[in-house]
Parts: C-alpha cells; structure tokens; sequence
C-alpha cells in the first residue's frame, strides 16, 4: 500500500526512510504492535524502550518510555490515527489519546520532546521481504530540519535494522 | 452513542453544548456532512459561511470560509479523525489535512485563529428528536477558558438553532 493523497510527502517539510528488508510484512507488523516486540527494537542501542503502551485504535495511546545509557528515563506519548493491518500505522505527537491537543510542555532533558510529527509506516509486500516506509510529517521546515539534525535517519534506520534483527528470530 | 473512554470530557479542559433537538439525528448527519447545508447554519448570523469543502473521511479536510458582516473572509482549516455515520463526527485544529500537525500562524485579526480544539459530535436517536452533543477538548484550562470567552456556549448553540431550523425544510 502506498502513500495515499492524505499521506503524500511534501520534500520541503517531511523526511522519509525507504528500504526494502528480507522479513515479510506480517512480522514487521507484529514488531510494531507487540509491546513485548517493541520494547526489544523501537529505540537504538545503547539507549533502551523500558516501557510501552499501546492502544491500537484510532484516538489510542501510543506511549513509550525511553531510557538514557545513564538512567534518566523519557516518557513520550502520542495517539493512533490510522490502522491498516499489515500495511499502514498512522499516528501524531500533535495529539494526545482521545485526540485532545498535546500540551507540548518541554520535557527537561529532552531535545526532542517539542517536535511534533506524524508518523506514516506503511509495508508493501516485496518477494519475500517488505518494502518499509516511514514517513515523518512536519508543521514547517524549522521542525523538519531539526529532526533531520536529531538524526532522523540514523536513528530510524539503526531502529529498523534492530526490527529485522528481531523478526527474524521471531 | 455516548463518548467514548477516548472522548470523555475533561471538566477542567473542555466545553460541552448538549440539547435535545426535534428533528432526526439523519437530518442533523446531512447537515453536518452536505457542503450545500452546512453553509447555511454553521455560522452564527450575520457572519456566513460563504464556502466550504468537507473531505469526509480520516485524514480528510474540514475546510470552511467564514465572513464578517463586514465582508472579512476567515478561512479555516481542520482534518477529519472518526467518522461513524449519523451517529459520530470528530476532527481538529491541530491536524492540517492528512494528518500534518497544524502550522497554527495567526490568521490576522482573528483572535480563535489560534485556537486549538478537537470537535466530537454525537448523535443519539431520542424519541423522533435528536440527542445532541457537541464536544471541544482542549491542551489546557487557558485554551478552555479562551474558547469560553469567545463565546462557546452561545456560539455554537445559535449555530445549533440555525442548523435546527434548516432541517425542518429538508
């Protein structure tokens, strides 16, 4: 399933991570929506996913805590917008469950916490792998551009090759 | 339907207009949901709404261009979340369509341009009338507190009154 014309990536404010991985889609489903999956990939070594909720329902939480090398603890929340098993997950840093608007009040600590995005995974069966997007959608340039300097790809991508790390022992 | 655990209200946070209304919770749904019709109730007279584009579907846009009995056009942009027909309508100003977290610029010399709200209606079936909620969930009591200065209550139920009015000669 591609991107559809709600979801179209706009180069100027969006980033986008595309490649294709040898597991098949339904694993990579899985990973995403498994807490017990999750926990194991979603943020990249050495830093670590202690906790996480997730209500897979459109207006659902979407929360995790992260965890820092040194201890300190980052909970972030978000809200579910789109659910298309095996293909599409969409959701916001823009709201909070319920889809009540996020406070955005900075976390100490947290460079990140005042970025506000949407997140658009989708999978595509590819032979016997996945072609895996993810899109992040921006407010403005500004905020494109410090999640491209946060380390966007880096980060996602080091995530992603821990997803497939995990699936494929799944 | 009632609000769901996603959408319950938050006394401190959000404004609730609840009426019963004499006419079906069908026509209440085809004046929400027809652009020909919404644009004769939506805004309190004098102002109008003098356009609008309704893409009714998650991700889809709520468009609408209100004018002052001045002729001052105010365009106004939110995004479609939950769709159950006749029944459920929500969306928000803190989405651009297709999910975009909202760029929220002030619109010049309109003061709620940067109010940030999610609208849940429902609609229950009550005798031959209509059971009719109208939610505004909000980021915080400041947020709450503006949207009820700027006249909420009487706002939406005089916009309320219209749409009324107008289903009466569907």
């Amino acid at each position: 399933m591609s991107a559809t014309r709600a979801n179209l990536a706009d180069p100027k404010l969006d980033l986008v991570l595309e490649r294709v991985v040898d597991v098949p889609a339904e694993l990579v489903w899985l990973a995403w929506t498994s807490p017990e999956h999750l926990k194991k990939w979603f943020t990249p070594a050495p830093w670590k996913t202690v906790d996480c909720e997730l209500d897979l329902r459109p207006g659902g939480q979407f929360r995790t805590v992260m965890q820092s090398p040194e201890g300190q603890q980052f909970p972030t929340v978000g809200c579910y917008l789109e659910i298309v098993p095996k293909r599409k997950l969409v959701w916001t840093s823009a709201l909070e469950p319920g889809y009540r608007p996020a406070k955005r009040t900075a976390v100490e600590g947290l460079e990140c916490s005042e970025l506000l995005f949407t997140a658009v995974i989708t999978l595509e069966p590819h032979g016997k792998g996945t072609k895996y997007t993810a899109t992040a959608l921006h407010r403005n340039e500004a905020d494109a551009k410090k999640h491209l300097e946060l380390g966007f790809h880096e980060g996602w991508g080091k995530a992603l090759d821990q997803l497939v790390e995990l699936a494929k022992t799944m």
